[in-house]
């Protein structure tokens, strides 16, 4: 068997650059694909080619969390989808709260990809005294004076913003203040946070803006 | 005033690493930001600031481009931002067509942000037979064997891709075939494609997957 050679539980962050750390989730989803097609060694040219990646890319990736595979045999797909589940913080739960329940909102509260993989939205939120009190999900909407209090009681971690471009950075506040340290974005602005805040934004916009670069150039 | 010095109109696109090209957008929307509000010149500091980038990875970045600023006296805000804008060929309008018309699809159909932006979306396409022909948004949903010549027709650049995981590839692939170059992709997967064909992903999981690392680090 090829396994991790590496046990070491802790990884420095801060040593690791931030475009490694957004790849590793899609190695894990390759690796879950090849492991449930009931492939059991995988090579860095067959990851390359899944990710679009050169093969020393892969290695100089992996080689930041320790020495996994052998020279010449290929990667454990299992372990190594295991030991990048779980320096990825994926081998747990983790709690939301979303903040803003109009048409967006409530379609981020009705989408079905995170409970599978280990995230729930555990509270809703909005600043409209109006949506205070309606069912989301099978949540009740609060209001924000709540928020403080709601992430200590239920362990909430990340959070969700979906109010408009306008209100977002003040949400955001809100949110840091609070004590978040995860934040997904889905309004379109580039807030500004503290330097220990990770904020990721989910905008197709900006996603198809880096694509017409490649279609004009 | 200060302004562009660079009139070079082609850019090499192969030499602009792609994480430069994917935080362009953002540039583009911090300094919109900044026009709306009347600033006319900023600083590679303030940028950095709102970026959460350091002024020596920005001048780096807007490096790749011709020479932007002056030294000490920042960077025309409406110029700079009228330069990238046509750099990542925002000044023009892009038609896409959707594969999908399930429920995220006619969300994606319905999202507000598309059309503000310059991204229209022209033709919608379902591979089940029972779908063909309802409306979605003012669009009759067409078969995929429609496709390659509507592609041609309505001159379609960029393909979003809004099936369930396991039609994705086989959905790529009809998109490649039909000559799109530029795929949004809303798919847990991540896709082979050849190398001239771009794919971004837009996936909240994986923006969780990739924060989570700092939370648990």
């Amino acid at each position: 068997m090829v396994r991790s050679e590496d046990s070491l539980d802790t990884i420095d962050a801060e040593a690791v650059p931030e475009v490694v750390v957004q790849r590793l989730p899609l190695y894990v989803r390759v690796l879950s694909h090849f492991a449930s097609a009931g492939i059991e060694v995988i090579s860095s040219e067959q990851l390359g080619a899944h990710l679009q990646m050169t093969p020393a890319q892969i290695r100089k990736d992996l080689s930041y969390f320790g020495r996994f595979g052998k020279q010449g045999r290929g990667y454990d797909v299992g372990s190594l989808a295991m030991r990048l589940r779980s320096i990825l913080g994926l081998d747990t739960q983790w709690n939301a709260g979303l903040i803003g329940v109009g048409r967006l909102g409530r379609a981020v509260v009705a989408y079905p990809g995170f409970q599978p993989e280990g995230f729930r939205i555990v509270a809703a939120f909005d600043a409209d005294e109006r949506l205070v009190g309606h069912e989301v999900g099978s949540m009740r909407v609060q209001k924000l004076a709540e928020l403080e209090q709601t992430v200590r009681e239920r362990d909430i971690k990340i959070g969700i913003v979906t109010v408009p471009a306008t209100h977002a950075q003040d949400v955001i506040n809100e949110l840091v203040r609070a004590g978040i340290k995860a934040i997904l974005n889905y309004a379109p602005i580039a807030p500004v946070v503290p330097p220990d805040v990770r904020v990721q934004g989910v905008d197709p916009v900006l996603a198809l803006q880096s694509m017409t670069f490649y279609l004009k150039n």
